[in-house]
């Protein structure tokens, strides 16, 4: 596929600085852009490789102001991450047209409602009771448990399974491999010192604008609901505990844990491989450096931490330079 | 489904106090209770939720002495949790009545031996070999390698993945997405300096009443088994190395690692994100705290560790201070 | 199968001392083996095995001098740890005959190319335009996406997910689960204060004899390609994020996260469970302690590293003692 650089000016409302003539036919980072590449500049850290750049077309900031000649046309906009990621996603529909209709062999329980317009791929499985609303993509070998009830545009990736009763909204997207609704982590000890399973009676709930990575696993709830509010991004290889809580437009990077009956708030970012203990409360707009042990709640809204034990940012930088003058002695 | 009061005492050997007319249709934590759920009272913590529940019934124990009236019907028990949670396994084995037969499509081949009343859910594959045995609930997407063997009364969850020759006691649960028996992780070096993967010739052996988590990976041995006893706990995404040996009712819990060989005792308790090295051995009755490093053998019972370094939780605790004292220099 | 000593001994180039007409039928430790077994002694911390063993044959180093007398049959080698993995490869071969052609029911496009002599497993399924190379064993219930292409001689294991556009090379193996080509995790932020999912519009390029292990997550690259070069071996569970690059024959352990963008050098040896931040550089050779945090580039070619903060292994060390000593006062 071919644009031309008014096009592309046109849908992000920017503006023209060099030629005008211009088609792209692909993206690249800056750094490898070639003839017919459409490239951003967002990060003035890479500026000077505007300067060299190959791409024929770079879309810029518009308070940006060159300090050397460069062979590329500008486009120039307010925000040129979010314009390049919003090209791509167009470009993304484009070329990925939405499928309806489904593949052969599958399993759809003549008790399962499909929307007429929802994609079924093939080896996946519908259970009784399953609802699937419009222009949903449920790709091939994938397993709906008994009442799954997932929304509008949502797709589902090969492989991702969902447990029995477990809902999930509008516009998500579920990667291959992840598991919604296994068992939570719990036993009692019998008399005989073995334990005995607690049964998981609850489901998981995902609302709408919500991303879980591949081979991510979010437990049911014990009781009542293990909740994804909207917007939520998870990572990949992300473990969520049977009734945790997740806040809106929170994002949790790979490999992260977060035991049993945890409250996440909204707008928290949470780096890779954070460890949360159960039963404790986060507050709204935290954000938990990479690796982390989060052992208590935290209270207040807005704060940076990291380490363990988990301290404030300023604290826990002061901690490494201690640490390694302790490594010299 | 509904029961009444009389019925769930009478299964519990509880003895009721209040109204004894009551019945009850689902079970609820104690804060979210409402007419109609039966809820529990465990830890002391949380009494003051029974003076305000909603919850029909509370289970408590039998020496708990009220300090406020409550609306709430009580059953004394011994163990509350315990009787609880045998309530709920109850409720779950009425409510999912275990299917037996097959779906289409599946594929299981002829030289496989599948108990009468067994289950197999669309998509399966049972290869050569396979034995399966009475009353276990193999469901979809699930592939079943050369020879493996499978007890009495095991589930399988859809998409887990059982490499050739692993074995399966009775009574486990195997949850999505797990995969029991991948290649250990071993290479010799070439006189090239490339890579030689060792074939791994041995296999997984998981013992009766073991549960193993959604996405978990459990290694096959090199020369021998692997070998997971009866009535260990893993949670999911844990990662357990060739060779590895865990004693019975280990409960491990989410994305810890257990490198090559390591031995690992009986009742021990891991937490989550721990590491162990390989080649180590842990003395029955362990408890290592959450994202800890276990480099070395622990020889001595029963004692509790935390951290990196591993330390006894006492030391732990105080280098914990030592580090927040370091943190404000 | 059996095979006599002096087969073996013929096929590993190696010097025969003791008994010439032994048969073996199994491989098994040291310390386990049994009438008809074979074995080998790398490591000189087990000698003591050999003086006990009821193995019938063991490999040994050329240099290797009895200091009692043994009732095994010896093969002399230069490399008793390679020559064994050589025997196991062998052993390995012989008895997993490489099938060809495919089961039904499958799902095969007829727009894709698979060589006449691969085999593609029932419930998988191969989308548009994709190849297949010779040799390839494509097992049960794979997922691949359109235009993925697979060199020769390379082996999938039974539900690994491969995206669209990505490409595998020759000898490879791909564990069970893994996921290869999920969306990176990239967001912007909208003016509403919500994340935009960034587009994910690159691929993933895997060299030849790469291994993955199960449920492991490469993630596709936002523009160009996540890169895994030939000889890169890489454990279960572990997440390689968007646009990373990892050198050839670097080997990484299990649950390890590695961020976006970063570049890995060739023959880097990296443990379990480490975190690499995004968008740094790893010289060659390095070598990463377990459980480490990777926040910097690293310069220097083959030093070795350990801990948070990262520190050389000899300062850590230190730290060490230093922390031990705090966990004392």
């Amino acid at each position: 596929m071919e644009f031309s650089i008014i096009q592309i000016a046109t849908l992000l409302d920017g503006e023209i600085v060099g030629n005008k003539e211009i088609t792209i036919n692909n993206f690249a980072k800056i750094e490898e852009g070639k003839s017919g590449s459409i490239s951003f500049l967002a990060n003035p850290k890479y500026e000077s490789h505007l300067y060299t750049t190959k791409a024929s077309v770079v879309i810029v900031s518009k308070s940006f102001v060159l300090k050397q000649p460069t062979a590329a046309s500008l486009i120039k906009v307010d925000d040129p991450y979010l314009a390049m990621s919003t090209l791509m996603l167009q470009y993304k529909k484009i070329s990925n047209q939405a499928k309806s209709g489904s593949e052969s062999p599958n399993f759809i329980s003549q008790k399962a409602t499909v929307a007429n317009n929802a994609f079924i791929g093939a080896f996946s499985y519908i259970s009784d009771g399953v609802i699937i609303g419009e222009s949903c993509q449920i790709s091939q070998q994938v397993f709906l448990g008994k009442n799954v009830k997932i929304g509008e545009n949502t797709v589902i990736y090969p492989g991702a399974k969902v447990y029995d009763d477990c809902q999930i909204g509008d516009y998500c997207t579920i990667h291959a491999g992840a598991v919604i609704g296994a068992d939570g982590f719990g036993f009692a000890v019998k008399n005989d010192g073995d334990y005995q399973d607690i049964p998981q009676l609850g489901n998981v709930i995902i609302e709408n604008n919500v991303s879980i990575g591949a081979n991510a696993a979010i437990d049911r709830a014990t009781m009542g609901s293990t909740l994804i509010r909207k917007g939520v991004k998870i990572d990949n290889l992300v473990q969520v505990g049977h009734n945790v809580e997740i806040g809106e437009n929170t994002v949790i990077a790979a490999l992260t844990a977060i035991a049993g009956s945890t409250k996440i708030g909204k707008n928290c970012q949470i780096g890779g491989q954070v460890g949360f203990a159960g039963h404790i409360t986060i507050a709204d707009g935290t954000k938990i450096g990479g690796q982390s042990g989060v052992s208590k709640s935290i209270v207040k809204t807005n704060e940076s931490y990291s380490g363990r034990p988990l301290l404030p940012v300023k604290e826990h930088l002061k901690l490494l330079v201690g640490l390694r003058n302790l490594s010299k002695k």
